[in-house]
């Protein structure tokens, strides 16, 4: 039926590979240099990390800085890993702004921890592609635990977690934009299967073009984007005057949007925006959802990680009438990027929409536990629960919950420092490791004092502007940050601001 | 203008942290003991990888076998790392599918080498979020700069480097199937803009529901996938009797459907298909995009490595036509994943397309250096060049061309073993590392072969079905594979068919 004679290149057919057998031939590194390699970075980082504080936070490189630095092209033949080493310092951290430098207060807060990074030598020396169960069994059920473990952390109602016996469960994605554009795509699936039943005879384009998805006009820049990504609206809402989204507010828009003609579907709520830590008022939002049968979504990227303080939990009063939730670990709960955490009620909307199952990828215990590939964006997945399972053991809960507790204290010693100067006030009130303040005045003026801070080298801030108020941010991020940081970050807001002042 | 007193609950209010002072509270794990815990790691994994050679390939366990291994909730108080350690073996690896033995044959490989390992540690150390340049600038260089060195060792033409001065330039994704989407949603937008100015009148819901991309029947499932997370009609196209989708063909259907009023904006040309890694005729297909003005992707996900030889360049003859290309040195060339590198001719279609730009994103220095976030679906990126450089500089270019010839020899070896033994046919000619190959006969003594092999225990292979022929594949994966575990694995191939043919 076939031919078993090809017409190949014949320098492509196979000839003995005789000295190709030689195992060190290609093996540029083999176990007893990865073992010295290995220790020699080991201790770079520990020297790294341990004197992160005395290193410049932003470095003065402008923009193509690297390019001279290196040669053009790839080395021909190998090179010693000391030569890699040499390099680091010179042609790397030269270049780099160190997140994790207590100097640091841009953005929110990565993760990073000696032990998430020793737990990613492990998922990098197996290795495994976790798409299917059958790819690696430990892979998927590790994770599946870890988010069980994660999810009563944190207080979610069982009805989000695997061990409740259902469909439900949690997957750890690589970013919360991708959590949320999951969740847009699921709403969105579930809700053509209703619209098509009720109204066979709308074509998919035409319901399409009806749906429109909400959220607090402080949610994250990533939420428009997984609108424009997915094709469909996503309309912004005007915040109460503490920056949160409101019920009525929410209510009136979806009664709007259907007198329209439109098909409401999906609603982001934001547990601590990126702007100012501002929370939604979920239990209002929630009713909503209920009552308009509208995919609910809960984005705490940042915020979700103080839930597992019970004192916090009040701030999510109302989880357990969202469809799906995300938390960064990887922000602020000392799993390193990438390690989103996202749990869903009804995973089939997601699973079956984008389901294409070649025959490669069948395996015979399908069903019985998740294959997650139909969970996410991409199809290949790496080992990343094993940071978490590291994370939670050498930390314990009781740690995390210090550690989170820690920063928000130095957080509120900051907003002391703050409210101790009379030019200066607050924009937001302070309820995790983010301080929003500015100097009384006109925006002019902040922008100054915030090209003054960063252009003096010290320290790093990002502003951000709400109802055209521009104000500073200043989050706790670095684990090594003490109070006697809290104090030096604050002494040089305060010189600049005397400079600034002065200058007037 | 805004209060600077707040009502805050009592409880939450700054208090003087006071024992919260002392770094190691917290700190569960102090460098010394990171230093112990990598050490201790790092033997490990060179055990583990020195010896995979004498595991099992495919654990035993069956689905849920983990949880009862592991306690119900994560521990309250810290653990010691070596009970960390202690579990690895028990918990981890008892359900581990081990890809990097030579033993392991399925899918297609995924890469693991020792230099790319200790640069994601030097990553997790440095944890930065390269989202802008100026979030590290050494993450946004090195990238620009790695994926200038990797284009050229492929021989791709100069106008995709960046360092043509131009816009073009390539970024690093996680996936394949990110790429794929990527550049859907690149061509998407360049597509409606251009149909925009012609049609003013058209709505953008109009134009959507017309546009159509094409792929081989073959293409990776990912395509359409894409394809549905777009929101955009593809269309699988029948491929000539070598499973490759010929120019003639496309240009077919293109004609056929701008005849019914549809809009063609995006082609996807395969380079090593999953199934049997066939190659589509690209420079074919290229003049037909060109003609027709379509956005053509070229996915080269698994054989792209191949091309940093040059004598297998021919398969991508015709590459200059193509708007993006996209291979991943994580499959097969040694750079542990996630790293899919991608390469744009003109990037501004995606990074304006979904460029959501708030404040606090905001730098001086933007337009002078990538923003790679607007290069990709996710915000957040990890310092993934990393790998690259140090893969790149510990091998060298020389050494990685011998790992794919050697891969390709020893998959040549495997042919020749099949076709010495005259039950056995080929299915597709042997190009790369993929041998496809059967038993003569029906596809139920195929199925029943595949069975047995796996059921066996000692190798693991996947299938697949093309045009209603089953076959079996046999992919050379492991960078430690020799010609002796090659004759092993044909050894256990031919033990299994004589059990069923025995059994007929």
């Amino acid at each position: 039926m076939l031919l078993n004679i090809w017409n190949l290149r014949s320098d492509l057919r196979y000839q003995p590979i005789g000295n190709l057998e030689k195992k060190t031939l290609f093996d540029a590194m083999e176990a007893k240099e990865f073992k010295d390699f290995s220790s020699a970075m080991t201790n770079y980082i520990a020297e790294y990390l341990e004197n992160i504080r005395d290193r410049q936070v932003v470095p003065s490189v402008k923009p193509g800085y690297l390019r001279p630095l290196v040669p053009e092209q790839a080395p021909e033949k190998p090179e010693p890993w000391t030569a890699v080493m040499d390099d680091i310092e010179r042609v790397i951290m030269s270049g780099v702004t160190h997140w994790h430098s207590p100097r640091f207060h841009a953005y929110f807060p990565t993760a990073n921890s000696y032990p998430a990074i020793v737990a990613d030598m492990l998922s990098g020396a197996i290795a495994c592609i976790g798409f299917t169960w059958i790819a690696s069994p430990a892979c998927t059920e590790l994770e599946v635990v870890m988010l069980d473990w994660l999810g009563q952390m944190l207080g979610l109602p069982e009805e989000f977690l695997a061990r409740s016996g259902g469909e439900a469960g949690g997957v750890i994605q690589g970013t919360a934009s991708e959590a949320t554009l999951v969740a847009l795509l699921g709403a969105k699936a579930r809700t053509m299967q209703r619209v098509k039943e009720q109204h066979p005879e709308w074509t998919e384009v035409e319901i399409l073009s009806k749906l429109v998805g909400y959220c607090n006009k402080q949610a994250h820049s990533s939420v428009e984007r997984a609108g424009l990504l997915g094709g469909v609206r996503l309309r912004s809402l005007k915040p109460d005057n503490k920056r949160r989204l409101r019920g009525d507010t929410l209510k009136e828009a979806i009664e709007e949007d259907v007198r329209n003609g439109l098909i409401p579907f999906y609603v982001v709520a934001t547990l601590g925006t990126t702007s100012s830590c501002a929370f939604d008022l979920l239990d209002e939002i929630g009713d909503v959802c209920q009552e308009k049968d509208i995919w609910l979504h809960v984005d705490a990227a940042y915020a979700g990680s103080a839930f597992i303080c019970p004192e916090y939990r009040y701030l999510m009063k109302g989880v357990e009438k969202a469809d799906s939730f995300n938390f960064n670990p990887h922000k602020w709960m000392l799993v390193n990027f990438d390690c989103s955490a996202m749990w869903l009620k009804q995973p089939r909307w997601i699973v079956d929409a984008f389901n294409v199952d070649p025959l490669y990828l069948k395996h015979d215990q399908q069903g019985s536990a998740p294959d997650y590939r139909h969970w996410q964006i991409p199809l290949g997945r790496r080992f990343r629960s094993l940071k978490l399972w590291f994370v939670l053991r050498l930390y314990g809960v009781e740690n995390l919950q210090k550690h989170i507790r820690k920063q928000i204290a130095l957080a509120h010693l900051f907003e002391k420092l703050c409210l101790d100067d009379e030019r200066f006030e607050l924009f937001e009130e302070v309820t995790m490791g983010l301080v929003c303040y500015r100097l009384k005045g006109s925006n002019d003026i902040n922008e100054a004092l915030l090209r003054r801070i960063n252009g003096r080298g010290k320290i790093h801030l990002v502003p951000s502007k709400v109802d055209d108020v521009y104000f500073l941010r200043l989050a706790i991020c670095s684990r090594f940050s003490e109070e006697s940081d809290i104090h030096e970050s604050w002494q040089e807001i305060k010189a600049s601001a005397d400079e600034i002042l002065a200058e007037k």
